[in-house]
């Protein structure tokens, strides 16, 4: 968190060109890639989301733009105030901050569209540049990491350290690695199942660094999953519930998101979805529910997606297509407390 | 966790009650105390929410009565073997353990209410029996603890290890509370506040434990309010969003929850609200949204809950019936991103 930091450094440029600019009497200008659905697709060579070429200007000599142009300034001297002063903020904070400063976003969508911005601008992600999500995934198994965050620099913590597993969230997200004694990692959607593996002692029996995924992973997780996997050379397995949401959980860690699409380092393609697949709930013969209209079309949607364009993904949906029902990872449960562990994670992993 | 564990004894005796009964040619009954609302008040001078002495009894001699009679015993030996195994279970995973054993609930709402039928045949709280909730608030603070889980037994953990807070889970909740060098515990609404408290090292400043309560407190985190209150006589300051639902939080910490009246050891009646309320909102001249219809509706309600029949709450409300308007706690952030921690709470709290 020195004056050194590339981070820094790179938002002060963005400042001098701009003033550069304005010394030369030309109206300073800002040049970062499109996020429109136009500019964005799947590559099947690195198998995830990124985009094109196509760049949007932000030009302070056009009085539409200068709204926008001076507000992802201010964005920009935010976030740079964040890291020299090591602290962090989340996106409403900032949102409410603006008022302190006179800038006036219409509402948070405003300013939160504004770091995506920025975040196209300097190629950097909002955790990067400081700014957190509340919500938070959750750590633990045989790794030991090293904090940066003030007050704590140089401090190692084990993974291990509490039996309910760690917060993965500012201070753990950007702590290093230092070495880990795992072999994989595994990737849960439900607290119910992270609790179970750890008690169990599960992380210890298959070598597995857990991590509570509770939906839709956030941004600092997936940034965390892909340093175990490329920076520690863990593979990582994906268990969620057995329906489409659960199914594109896994796919959104594996090969990216829309929305953070011009975030490209975030992916993971070799990660790889155990289940719970819809021929599991036939063969361990899962209590199931049957699948709502929504979960139906979000199927349809699913098959659609350029995410899910290969025979592979193709039949894990036209499997659950086929059965239209639906499971959770605890269903294992009818078969005893310990089936999910005993049997079913073992022959899906080992 | 041994043999001699008294929750255990407990459990064993209703056993050989009923097994007492069986062989003296009767059918044996289970009385439990009554939850419906006829039997629920608030008591003024204790201030919090209790259980009269109205009694229920599940007789298996009632045609009726065997179905609940019966998985209400299943439950109390599901949670017996638990307790034997140092091992937990969510509500969830209960209710599809059930299958296991050929006991049929119609849904997870069946299994749940039953649950809590052992939590007043035991006066035990599900915790207490091994039930854990998914959900987690976390905690940060200097604080030291002791681990009772299986694996982790005597193992000390300091409340600050881990700048990201620590997750009040199954094996915090169950730690012994060894000592501390605060002097009071602020509990907090919002994750963006709590992050900030911990970075900005208000708990040194304020000599605070800080909770993140994320909403409604689960009980396990109001069973540990009462602890680190009763005792480590810790005074406990409660700061949430400034509207119902934020005024609702504190009061259920402080009286209780109907849900939970027949636990009657939540509550600390003690706690004080410190805000955001609707003078705060007026006088730090706070972002606000208006009121929803909802928002009005639940003032409503409150007005009428036993629970607020004093003039000082009864003010409080009236106060937002009559500015009909509400602010986050984030919304002190208009004065500078620091203002709640330099200006408000320091005018709160000391």
């Amino acid at each position: 968190m020195t004056e050194t930091d590339p981070r820094i450094t790179l938002l002060r440029n963005i400042g001098e060109d701009i003033i550069t600019s304005v010394r030369n009497h030309q109206f300073p200008t800002l040049e970062l890639s499109d996020r429109s659905t136009d500019n964005m697709s799947y590559d099947p060579v690195s198998k995830r989301f990124r985009l094109g070429k196509s760049k949007v200007v932000r030009d302070s000599g056009n009085l539409r733009h200068v709204s926008s142009f001076s507000k992802l300034l201010w964005v920009a001297s935010y976030t740079k105030r964040l890291l020299e002063t090591g602290r962090t903020s989340s996106l409403r904070d900032l949102y409410y901050s603006s008022e302190a400063f006179g800038v006036e976003f219409r509402d948070q969508s405003e300013s939160d569209r504004i770091v995506s911005d920025l975040e196209c601008l300097t190629g950097l992600s909002r955790e990067d540049l400081g700014i957190f999500p509340e919500e938070h995934s959750s750590i633990f198994g045989q790794v030991t990491m090293q904090y940066t965050v003030p007050g704590y620099e140089g401090k190692e913590i084990e993974l291990t350290t509490s039996p309910d597993g760690l917060p993965i969230g500012a201070a753990l997200m950007t702590a290093e690695l230092v070495e880990t004694e795992a072999d994989l990692v595994l990737a849960v959607e439900s607290g119910g199942i992270f609790s179970r593996l750890i008690e169990t002692r599960c992380w210890e029996k298959f070598g597995a660094v857990l991590v509570h995924l509770g939906g839709q992973a956030p941004r600092s997780t997936r940034n965390l999953l892909k340093r175990l996997h490329c920076d520690l050379n863990l593979p990582v397995y994906i268990f969620t519930d057995g329906d489409p949401w659960g199914l594109h959980i896994a796919r959104v860690i594996m090969a990216g998101s829309a929305n953070a699409a011009h975030i490209s380092d975030l992916a993971v393609p070799d990660a790889e979805w155990i289940g719970v697949t819809a021929r599991d709930i036939e063969e361990y013969d899962l209590p199931t529910e049957k699948m709502s209209d929504s979960d139906l079309k979000r199927l349809d949607e699913l098959s659609l997606d350029p995410r899910y364009q290969t025979a592979y993904w193709q039949n894990h949906i036209l499997k659950f297509k086929d059965i239209r029902k639906k499971a959770e990872q605890q269903a294992f449960s009818r078969h005893g407390m310990d089936f999910v562990v005993d049997s079913y994670l073992p022959a899906k992993i080992i």
